[in-house]
């Protein structure tokens, strides 16, 4: 897939699945919503921690990327005609927003995606992951 | 949730997506078909190499778990209404199948719970995904 295109499906998915490591070297992987933007230092994913209840998972990301900050994600399209598959992953390193300037444009693109968050704003903090290798399949 | 909705949640997805961890410590992801057996020792999860041209995705996660042999899995529903959103993820070890008897399992299940398999058969090997953990989360 080119790239290109691996990027408009990477932007469109409504729903991904963010891979991180443990502090003890083992997998943890939950789906997350968030929000591609093309800033200048290339493509960042933003994502947001979430009001209670999902906060427990939430927080063990962020444990997880204090202790090791490469992430994968993934985002696909299952169908029972497998002619029909496709993925893309994303690859690069996740840090804790801390300028306001960039919580607020974060939260921005979050809100503007996703419907949901206009009535139950995230608490945050905001994360951003910057995406440094980007590679998609489909069938 | 309780473990018995969970573990029916895991065993009726049509699509999980595998949480590996490459050689380097960094994360790997990928949607992937697998079929979940009770057996004596417990849950197990069966995956299968499949037949180019996702072979090579494949291929990488075999080299993971050769390393890492901690693997960590999630099922999930996507809808934009969230409070309709759930997840299962299940952690564990993955082992190569070895043995002829639990390859004949391991494929008869994955025939038996996707008709596309019955057409192209995996090349294998067969992969358990030995559980010993499980997790559920609805909204």
């Amino acid at each position: 897939m080119e790239r290109s295109e691996a990027v408009v499906r990477l932007r469109e998915a409504r729903v991904g699945r963010l891979a991180t490591v443990r502090p003890d070297g083992t997998p943890h992987v939950v789906p997350f919503v968030f929000a591609l933007l093309e800033e200048d230092e290339g493509l960042i994913a933003y994502w947001a921690i979430d009001a209670k209840p999902k906060r427990s998972a939430s927080i063990q990301r962020l444990e997880n990327i204090g202790a090791h900050p490469s992430v994968e994600l993934v985002v696909d399209a299952y169908d029972e005609d497998w002619s029909r598959l496709w993925w893309v992953r994303a690859s690069g390193r996740a840090r804790v927003v801390s300028s306001e300037d960039e919580t607020t444009r974060g939260l921005a693109a979050l809100r503007e995606k996703y419907p949901s968050y206009r009535d139950q704003p995230p608490i945050g903090p905001v994360i951003a992951l910057e995406i440094d290798r980007i590679t998609g399949w489909s069938a």
